[in-house]
């Protein structure tokens, strides 16, 4: 169905919007109209804050972690242990991670993972620059923390067969059910490997 | 739970995008890690259709639709009916019936329909200009095409009695079960109108 509308720069704004992910032309066009209600200074806030972040975030050098700075300021804290590298999919993941204030090493963030299905392959992710960190010396192990997907697996082996030359122990986050989830409705391989992980019991979990 | 943001250009980007309707903290920060994934011209491109819109849409004189120039296409086209309005609550109903390729007369765009609840009165609407465009004559029909809620039929009865005194049809929009849908999963209300307001068939509909 094409929809006319009465405006070329409404068609624009909504046009631009529509290319968002998750943003169809229906959404795009309720987000136009809602900000055209809105004060001329609230659409330029909204304009102007991302062309400034566009243009002056960037990326740590070290963790690829993105930041104001050079260097993030996870990796700039001094008190955070340098002996642990907890590897990531993207930037997301860090905050996840950050959210739950039980990590307190560095991250390494690849940026992506293995999917040969959309043409990522090992050199499109910071693959190189973790072995390179690894190589550096002081880190005594890397923690994969990646989502237990296929594409995840792929890159965990990967990565396990790139460091199997350093001196470096590498653990892989627990897979198991999820806390608050009934046994029942669990899938099986989730509950194949929650017996196979399991931890002794120590009165508190 | 507070969300901690490696990037105070990242934070403020994703509060401004949260501000839109519909869009949370989570959808907002997807939209602006993808945006930072784009090419600076997209985002630009973006940041400036937003701008400019804002800055450069008029509304009709004439109908109060969204316009670039100071009167809308609709009312500018002399092909069209000029003595049959349609009075909408807003400028995506104006679309949704052009969408329809059935309503070839002028639009009359109110902005809002009466809701003491939102602390909308008649007097935050168009309704003035409305009686002043049937005052002037010319018109000979309007239809109400406002949504079938105890706000629309609200402000359907209040544009009744204001036009009460001049010499115009004045029809609404019918309310019947919609094409595709099952009788059996119709509301009563919905279902006894149809029957109040049925049609001659005509072999076809």
């Amino acid at each position: 169905m094409i929809q006319q509308y009465p405006s070329r720069l409404l068609e624009k704004a909504v046009q631009e919007f529509a290319k968002l992910p998750g943003i169809g032309r229906k959404t795009a066009l309720r987000l136009v109209l809602y900000l055209l209600k809105q004060e001329t200074g609230e659409v330029e806030q909204l304009a102007n804050s991302l062309t400034t972040m566009k243009q002056e975030v960037k990326f740590c050098k070290v963790c690829h972690n993105i930041s104001d700075e050079e260097i993030c300021p996870i990796c700039a804290d001094h008190r955070r242990d340098r002996s642990t590298l907890c590897v990531v999919e993207n930037i997301q993941d860090v905050m996840a991670i950050e959210n739950t204030q039980q990590f307190h090493g560095l991250y390494h963030v690849l940026g992506g993972i293995i999917s040969p299905m959309d043409g990522i392959g090992p050199n499109d992710l910071e693959i190189e620059s973790l072995v390179g960190r690894v190589a550096e010396g002081g880190v005594e192990e890397v923690i994969l923390a990646l989502s237990p997907t296929m594409e995840g697996d792929t890159t965990c082996f990967f990565i396990f067969r790139k460091l199997a030359a350093y001196d470096v122990k590498l653990s892989i986050i627990a897979r198991g059910i999820s806390v608050g989830n009934e046994l029942e409705y669990t899938d099986e391989v989730t509950l194949g490997r929650s017996i196979l992980n399991r931890t002794p019991f120590e009165g508190k979990q």
